[in-house]
C-alpha cells in the first residue's frame, strides 16, 4: 500500500487553541524524510501556506536533490527524494489523487488523522495496521505541529488514531516531539515486532 | 523499575569508522528529555568528555530548571529536571550507583546496548520489554550518536538489541535519526500498544 504522510504547518492549533502557521524547523523536514523512508512511505509532505518557508523548503529539497548534498550524503539524498511542499492540504490530496490518476478503481486515500488527546470514537493501533499492511489503496497520515491539528485538518480525516501512551505504570506527560510522534506512529503501524507480540500487557 | 538512558556523543564511531567524540546538538537533548519523560524513565544522560559542550549542555539543562524556562514552558522544565550531563560512561554507572546506593541487594544496572547493525546474540524487544516492565532492577539503555556507539560502549552492554526494521516488505532504508531511534526503541520497550498484539505478522 502507498502510504503519504503529511507535516502540517496550517491548519494547526497554538497553545491558545488559536487556529495558526506554525514555522517550518528544518530538523523536522530531515527527520521527516529519513523516518518516512525507513518505514517505505511514498512521498512526505511538508504543508505550509507561507511563501517563505515553500521557498525555504523548496531550497532544501533541492540542495539534496540536485545540489551538493546528493554526492556528499547519498543516504540523507535518497530519503529527500520523496519530500515534497504543498500549499495545503487540498495540495496534499491533488498529488496524491495525480500519482494515483488513471488507477481502478478510483484510489481517494484513507485519510489517518493523529492527536495527542483522547476523543472518542478513536481506532486502535492494531486495526489501522491491519489494514495499512493488508489493504491496497492509498492512506495518508496527518501529523500536526505546534497544539496539534486544528479542526479543519482533524475533519478530513476518516480514522483517528488513539494518542500515544506509555504502559500503563508509566504514564502522566503528553508532550512528545511531533518528530518523535511521526517515529513512534510509522514503527506502530508498520514497524517489526512479532518478538513483542506473543505477550500481550492487557489480555 | 528505574530505567536510565544515556546519548553516548563518545566513544562512539565515524563515518570512516574511527573512534571520535561527538558534537552535541541541542534539539537532541530536548527531544531525549521529552521522550524519556514520557516514558517515565529516572534519568536522561547526555555524555560528552568535551568541556566545553559539558558547560553547554549545563548551560542549557540550567535554562529549563532554574532559569526563565522553568516558568515559560513547564511541560519542558518537568522533562529537564530528568537530564544531566557527564563526562564517560564511567560517570553514568558512577550517578546510577549513588541513586541506589544503600539498596539491598546492590543495584547494578542491565546495560542495553542499541545499535543500526545486524550482530550475533542480539534480544528481541519482546524478551527485554517483559524484563523491564516486570523485574525490579534498574536498567541504563545506551544510543549511540554518529555512526554508533564504539566497541568500548559496547561492551558495557550485558544485551544488545535487535536493530529497528520495517514490517519485511518496506525495509531497506537503515538511517535513522538517534532521537527517532531512541523514541521507537522505549515506545516498543515501554509503550502501551495492547491492540497491536493480539495479531502477529509472523507467526
Amino acid at each position: 500500500m502507498d502510504i503519504y504522510l503529511a507535516l502540517v504547518h496550517h491548519p494547526v492549533l497554538n497553545r491558545q487553541g488559536d487556529v495558526v502557521a506554525t514555522a517550518v524547523t528544518n530538523l523536522d523536514i530531515h527527520d521527516l524524510a529519513r523516518i518516512a523512508r525507513t518505514y517505505d512511505c511514498a512521498a512526505a509532505f511538508v504543508v505550509t501556506p507561507i511563501h517563505e518557508q515553500i521557498e525555504l523548503v523548496r531550497r532544501i529539497i533541492s540542495h539534496w536533490n540536485e545540489g551538493e548534498g546528493r554526492t556528499s550524503n547519498p543516504d540523507r539524498h535518497e530519503a529527500f527524494t520523496r519530500v515534497e511542499v504543498v500549499a495545503s492540504l487540498d495540495a496534499v490530496m491533488a498529488s496524491i489523487a495525480a500519482r494515483h490518476a488513471g488507477e481502478k478503481p478510483e484510489q481517494v486515500p484513507l485519510v489517518i488523522g493523529t492527536t495527542a488527546r483522547k476523543e472518542s470514537a478513536m481506532a486502535g493501533y492494531g486495526a489501522i495496521r491491519e489494514r495499512l499492511l493488508r489493504e491496497a489503496g492509498p492512506a495518508l497520515i496527518l501529523f500536526g505541529t505546534g497544539w496539534g491539528l486544528a479542526p479543519d485538518a482533524m475533519q478530513r480525516a476518516n480514522v483517528l488514531l488513539a494518542p500515544i501512551e506509555a504502559a500503563p505504570a508509566r504514564r502522566g506527560y503528553n508532550h512528545l516531539p511531533v518528530r518523535a510522534a511521526c517515529a513512534i506512529i510509522l514503527d506502530r503501524l508498520l514497524g517489526d515486532h512479532p518478538a513483542m507480540e506473543p505477550k500481550r500487557e492487557n489480555p
